[in-house]
């Protein structure tokens, strides 16, 4: 039984993240996606509506769990017995942050592992902040994200 | 007739914006210049200065228009009837950013392209930001913008 | 009148390639397609064949002419009156090259600007190597060429 | 029951390369490490000198199978009934590659995924290829491989 | 008699400051640590509790001066007679970053040169904001920084 | 008295390579500009003349020797009583290599540093391998290279 946790701010998820969800999720027997409820940043969504906007979005997906959590990543991972950290990986920069996290978690946990799993070219090029913009400013916004995201943004947003 | 579209937030315009906006305008038939009027960050000018500080730097380009907007840059583009929007690119960061703007403009308005060219290497290396910081601590930016900001850059932040 | 040169090795010519071009021709009067006759590395395919492909591939853009042609891509530019050099870029190791290459080529002829495109995401990932070592090791590759060509890497690598 | 195949030349395998196994073998229930038997560049080692080379280091690793192959590496997962391909990630530029190769792999066979590890930093900027290139000129690279690879490339290369 | 400059807001200094420091100590007569007085953005600790700081883990260092500047670094080179500044560089944003700095500081005080090291690979994925969020969140952080460094955090962030 | 080291293949020196070491020379007492006798991939100048270039370039620098050299550069480093290993940065991918070479180098001969400078804007965007291939077809590339090296060039390839 090997239990994956996908952790992030999700604010508020995409379709990019719902596809490194969703294989994840036929790779391992449990995934555990956890969205972070203390950013230092302010957020678009509150940790409820973030959560709400997962669970809507991830309802196709049977072995997967939706919760949020305070404190460290590792401890969040430690907690619930998962062996291992999910990111994914869209850009460069993105490479070089998790680097930074992956090293970090290793020597705060050593026995959980970070892998990283890229997401499809389509949604390669949506993060969520690109969104949040797109979407204030009056564009479609649909392609990009779950439906019942797409509905939360522009009452919003907009 | 192909017009071209630049969009950005210029605050303040540099000599890397102006060897781009000259290079382009030696290209197609008419460049519009546009300043985005409502960036969600603090600016340092008001977008009247930034307007006014782009029109007094490019007096000698007979073919380019300034003018402010607010909303997407594509539905800008696209409501002055142009074919093409341009960016600059400067470094491998610019490079992934540019890369997002790109593939969500083109799915907003897929009949419009964006194109990118490199500024010369002499103006490489300076971005708005840096500038302002540097004229901030009492630097000798003259090198790197055009006249008239080298004057508004002291009177504003020394 | 704008005439732009896209040039290369196209060895062989992609659906990236094709997209960077039926762009490219959107934008200017006329397109050049220069196929480079005489690259120091060995080619898969002749320059007869990489010519024939790129015409077969691209019957249905009006405004583009295929040729080869040997030496350096900006004196050929010069030589049939273009104004500009197209580029694609993919990716942060493409942006390097093309920024040597771009630095070399305005000081080689200052009068002629290179503006980079980048291909549709579904085509961001794959390079002519790739394709054909794919194809090689009897991959199928219909997804990311012109007809033609799938049917010339068959026949060429298998 | 979950399998994972690391496909790669390996010539020789390196600590890095050992680091990624032994996480990788903590977290799936078999890892088949492949061996790639016809790389068109020339190798150091033979495939059978590769594979006895693997085989001796990774003794301790009890669900680990090292095997070579011919053809794609997507085929040979197949083949042996794997759901997952595990890459090594080092740097920005493995990166580009691997983004180039999980997207075709994708393409190539829908039903596997791949998954990317980062090494120990203290294996972060080694390559086989630094490795052969200091071995050769006599530097002594017993921190960075197994020892039978150490023993192995004082004996051809010197 | 080279004397170099090792400029920073060090919020605050880490076990890989300390890497550089020592090394670059190691090459020249005598090394400047200039703590900046003035960042825009807020800091966590006081220039003087950075300063403190500083001079608490420097102690085995005896060619090394601890003091805090305010505006331009290159002025405040030249004001100690420094004809060298060094540079961290961890990854490849810092590097671009560097480059900025680099060229800027050139065109502002030609007589200074900008050098570039890089700390070990044990230092090479931690940031002072990276330690300060995991610190902040409970994690252990005294791998990575001197220890009057951990005392102070702990008493700081929790 | 600080000695420096600036290894490479040089084929041939270029004036970013001219640059870099006009730097150095300017910090430490004596630079060794030392030319790798044995690559393994072919060069187009024989060592002979690639020293010979070396030394009809650096005339005006009086502190620096050229000398050719075999083996590991730290070897050679520790040979002549050197602490310090030079390295010129250009672009992102030097900067990849560089760092595996730096710790590589570190593992070999802990009491060395290398350290890295950037060669001016003017120079970053030219390699080698650029000058010689622009110069093979034709193109003018006297900008780029000291006097004697654009006659050799010449001479040489066309």
């Amino acid at each position: 039984m090997v239990m994956a946790v996908y952790p992030g701010t999700f604010d508020p998820v995409t379709l990019g993240h719902l596809d490194v969800a969703t294989r994840t999720a036929s790779i391992f027997d449990t995934l555990v996606v956890a969205v972070y409820a203390e950013p230092e940043k302010e957020m678009t969504f509150t940790i409820e509506e973030r959560l709400d906007l997962w669970k809507r979005s991830a309802q196709g997906l049977s072995n997967v769990e939706i919760t949020g959590f305070k404190g460290l990543a590792v401890e969040m991972a430690r907690k619930v017995g998962a062996q291992v950290i999910i990111r994914g990986l869209r850009t460069a920069s993105d490479f070089e942050y998790e680097f930074e996290m992956t090293f970090m978690n290793r020597d705060l946990a050593p026995e959980i592992n970070t892998i990283c799993l890229m997401p499809s070219p389509a949604y390669h090029y949506i993060s969520s902040s690109l969104l949040k913009e797109v979407s204030r400013l009056g564009g479609d916004i649909t392609n990009f994200v779950p439906s019942p995201v797409a509905d939360a943004l522009n009452g919003k947003l907009s």
